[in-house]
């Protein structure tokens, strides 16, 4: 089928890439001119701008919105809702907060325009393995774009589904980060104690090959941990220094708003937290008070 | 190769199937003759008791213990010790700690035995996918069990490896059990914000199913989890309290040892000990508190 996709970064050009294969008519744009002659060298056709885009396409359109969550998408959509006509459906696959997506999910609808929010994991790999997609939004817009989203997956039938109205597929991807970050803390700690060992001078490369194969802790993310482990287990030319992108938080606070207790994914964002600090304040400060009440032995600066 | 195995339980039971399809020669005993005769139908030799079962193997010899850790395990190898010839050998496969790996792998060497500590993963799913073998010991000793480990593991070149000498395969074990510890935890709390949002009805099981393929937080333990909440997403006959079994206690006290930050496996056990309270003194205290100080209604007992 026909799509308009918004958006050459990592996702959005390998999207393309896997939707061209597929065998869809895929319209991009970008700001980058560059990322367009990309695309179109692999057999999208161009647009040089939204605008562009929009008079390119046959009614009813469907549009792929990848770009960065926030203001981006926010600009992208409501520029979108400008030129669209009834019956046209916007698909934000970017890592919007849910709540954003109901409130673009009603604004569109107000226009006629189907909005359907469909949360993306897969990375990189996404090109090659497919991507799971939990797809947010009316049965029929679903049934609309349901080609694109049988391409995407990594089966027609596999790692894709409907799970609900306009804001259950990006609310789904946003706990679907946080497990992620827990996930990912677990491994790194039991490494970093193994690593620590030495009576036991442990090869970690090969302790996570080990794993991949019958172990309990075998997964996707323990595959790319020995991936990264291969060169140099000491992982000399990486900073400990960890990003997040926001779904870990909105993770954090739902669990707060919800009341539900979710203490290792908390704490998964809070390590984050700390990787990032030069040095601790309340670690300075508990150093203080010890010299303080027992006049135990500080480090100066 | 022939290899006698002591203890039948639902490990040593399926890894006794597991050696006798890839054509070993098993002779089994156990407490329940029960066990004994099971094992016998599927071809192998039984025995009526470990003194039996020395007396009916050739030497050098090779003794898969799989009883529970502890004194079980600490008995069968005292006996095994004053039966056994030099150069026989000895593999503890159950989940002993690492540091009675050591003791023993010393205490058997004085006698001119080998001993092996197979930290050993796979649970019920061993007998058909494989186990993953987290060997510790002597390259001479791994090398007289090589074919058996080929057989155990998934593959003759997956998912087992000779980690270090004795005690590193018990270690490497009590890690990754450490690290599974916080893998579950977090799968756990992101099921039961999702399960939480009432707005969006989500379907649980359908969600791990979209999740299995493509996603980031793919995983065995999520296929296991889908599993689980296929027939019933309610759980309700299951309660919620979670027992431990040891290997996540060792390793919080290892990284408490080599004063390693490991807060996500740590709250992970203790979200454990939570799991078994009917209730919670500290809550209990908590809820005086905020009485003493603010006048906060309590809910009375």
């Amino acid at each position: 089928m026909q799509l308009g996709m918004i958006g050459l970064g990592k996702m959005g050009a390998n999207m393309t890439k896997r939707l061209l294969a597929g065998g869809h008519h895929i319209i991009v744009t970008d700001l980058n001119p560059d990322a367009i002659a990309a695309a179109t060298r692999d057999g999208a056709s161009g647009a040089q701008s939204v605008a562009d885009m929009v008079q390119q396409m046959a009614v009813p359109r469907a549009i792929w919105v990848m770009v960065p969550s926030g203001k981006p998408t926010e600009e992208t959509i409501t520029r979108l809702m400008s030129m669209l006509s009834p019956g046209d459906l916007v698909i934000d696959g970017g890592n919007s907060n849910y709540k954003d997506s109901v409130r673009r999910g009603a604004m569109l609808a107000e226009k006629g325009l189907h909005f359907v929010d469909a949360g993306t994991s897969g990375g990189v790999w996404g090109l090659k393995e497919g991507y799971s997609l939990m797809v947010g939004g009316s049965a029929e817009a679903i049934a609309l774009i349901r080609p694109i989203l049988e391409t995407l997956a990594p089966a027609p039938d596999q790692g894709w589904g409907h799970v609900g109205h306009v804001g259950a597929g990006h609310f789904t991807k946003m706990i679907h980060n946080g497990i992620e970050y827990g996930l990912m803390q677990a491994y790194a700690e039991g490494f970093e104690i193994l690593r620590a060992k030495q009576e036991f001078d442990l090869d970690l490369h090969q302790i996570a090959e080990i794993w991949r194969f019958g172990s309990v802790v075998r997964s996707w993310l323990l595959d790319l941990t020995a991936n990264a482990l291969e060169a140099d287990q000491e992982l000399s030319d990486i900073k400990g220094w960890v990003a997040d992108s926001g779904e870990g938080r909105w993770t954090v606070q739902e669990a707060i708003d919800q009341s539900v207790p979710a203490p290792v994914i908390t704490l998964s964002l809070m390590a984050r937290f700390t990787s990032r600090q030069d040095e601790s304040y309340a670690a300075k400060l508990l150093a203080a008070m010890r010299n303080q009440f027992g006049g135990h032995a500080v480090k100066r600066e």
